[in-house]
């Protein structure tokens, strides 16, 4: 049986993992990605990743057929190469993947943006099993997002498809990281809801430090009954709702599968957004829609990374 | 040599025409689409329009090979049929098109949503030639929209993509007829623009008649230099700006191309449009972006159905 090597590049972790052509793992390894350090370091970590499962898999008799690799930032998907830059990992910059790990194992390689590969993770052993158009969200610090079209990632002309984060829900509003104003993940993102909250608790005289208050702790509140933590997340349901259908009555999808770490919020958090969704969007589109948590978890990426090995392999193949 | 039958329902008028697979028209004819009246006199318009072009195409010793329809509304292009109602055609609601065409002429045909036929046409034989993702924006009493994804018509889930007219750009904002608010189009069609300036003209103590105002006035008026009318349109742009790089923003397409009657207004108004665009969307999506005038005009919709039969008969044909 071929084996499949996939890569996940975070600004923390590299996570690696050797996998079946179903994009099952059969061992799954981490080790820091050395974010930090220059450009060859982080390759020289990467290859030490390979090499250790290209050992792992000798032991077992087996052979590696193809390398998967997510990483941050834009990725010409062609060249599998950085096309700018991406702030988490500084030196980063334009960097060759699917050519340095070519060469230095001569076993073919692709890269594709890390929230494509989350996607590809959830359309194929997910939550979007079975559904052919996918809109997929992860909502943490930024929004980020990857959609699925008719089974097949939307890289868009220039690699860039599927900025969600940076979509306008607020005409001339708040402020944003990318300079603009009223982008959807000022006002839907996890630091967006916990500012709600303490707004809300500043008006009633009750005060937070910074680093005690997080999403995870006004869902607890919400679930202790606490008005202003309902309220709260009642309020960023209903701008999640806006954004999302503002998404979905562009590329009318038939699933939104919402993960990150507020998605683990529950079943009723969930809901609430879909009912948002429902509310803010064209009939046609959501009559039938599903928004659903994310399935895949933390091997999102690596699994995604797997399938996009296996099958950018079996498209060369085909050609 | 075997021709292909357009045929673009409007509100008002049928147009139909006789093409070459090239999609060039040899015979252009338009009659009323009777469309205040019950679906079967729809349709038996629709008969003898098609009877004309049977005719001619047997006095030049050609043979139709299969016919093409743009028609508002959701339509399911699987089966030809519409999926709800459609306002200006209130007989239309569920109308199968393609099985009455085939069932009474033994001819193939196919149904899709005048819009996504526009954009076949822009896509094809206009002015998004020689791109593979496009975004066509039709700016009139609303905004509406088709989308091209590597040379191929979104058409989405429920064959209701591209509803790009709904996409929230001021939440919680103005009212929109679809029963939300702060929808692009309440911001950024004709209406609005026509609403924009006659709120300014009152402030100077103004008035016009409502019918005498009109989007050409106000560009006439931006002409000669009128501050209050350059105002307009620069705010309309900038409105336009936030909602196309909105969508930009999540399908990342190479060229917009406007049209609708707004859109002749010039060059001027199209570069203040792609200036908007550029400042409000991603960078990496916008660098290269262009925004460009339609070329199609008037016959963007049954040079599109043209195609759509003979693209439609190719992919049958090749399956």
């Amino acid at each position: 049986m071929d084996l499949f090597i996939g890569m996940d590049l975070g600004g923390t972790n590299l996570k690696y993992a050797l996998g079946t052509e179903n994009g099952e793992i059969i061992l799954k390894l981490s080790r820091p990605s050395f974010a930090d350090q220059a450009q060859n370091k982080i390759f020289e970590n990467m290859f030490t990743a390979v090499n250790e499962l290209l050992a792992e898999a000798e032991k077992r008799g087996e052979k590696i057929s193809a390398i998967g690799v997510g990483s941050p930032g834009s990725i010409d998907f062609e060249k599998g190469q950085l096309i700018g830059s991406t702030p988490n990992l500084k030196s980063w910059t334009k960097a060759p993947i699917k050519k340095n790990l070519e060469e230095h194992f001569n076993i073919p390689a692709w890269a594709d943006n890390d929230a494509n590969v989350m996607a590809l993770a959830e359309a194929r052993k997910g939550a979007g099993r079975g559904y052919k158009n996918i809109l997929c969200l992860t909502l943490g610090t930024g929004i980020g997002g990857g959609i699925i079209i008719d089974n097949q990632v939307l890289r868009g002309a220039h690699y860039s498809a599927a900025e969600v984060g940076h979509i306008i829900i607020e005409y001339n509003g708040k402020k944003c990281n990318c300079g603009n104003r009223g982008c959807f993940e000022v006002y839907a993102s996890a630091p967006a809801m916990v500012a709600r909250y303490r707004k809300k608790l500043r008006r009633t005289g009750v005060a937070y430090a910074i680093d005690e208050l997080n999403t995870k702790l006004i869902f607890k509140k919400a679930e202790l009954n606490e008005d202003l933590a309902k309220e709260t997340i009642y309020e960023t349901c209903e701008y999640l709702g806006a954004g999302i259908a503002s998404i979905a009555n562009i590329i009318d999808p038939e699933v939104v599968v919402i993960g990150g770490g507020v998605a683990n919020a529950g079943a009723e958090f969930i809901q609430c957004i879909e009912n948002a969704v429902k509310q803010y969007s064209i009939k046609a589109i959501t009559k039938h829609l599903k928004v659903v948590n994310a399935e895949m978890g933390n091997d999102a990426g690596i699994v995604g990374a797997i399938l996009l090995a296996v099958e950018s392999l079996k498209m060369v193949n085909s050609l």
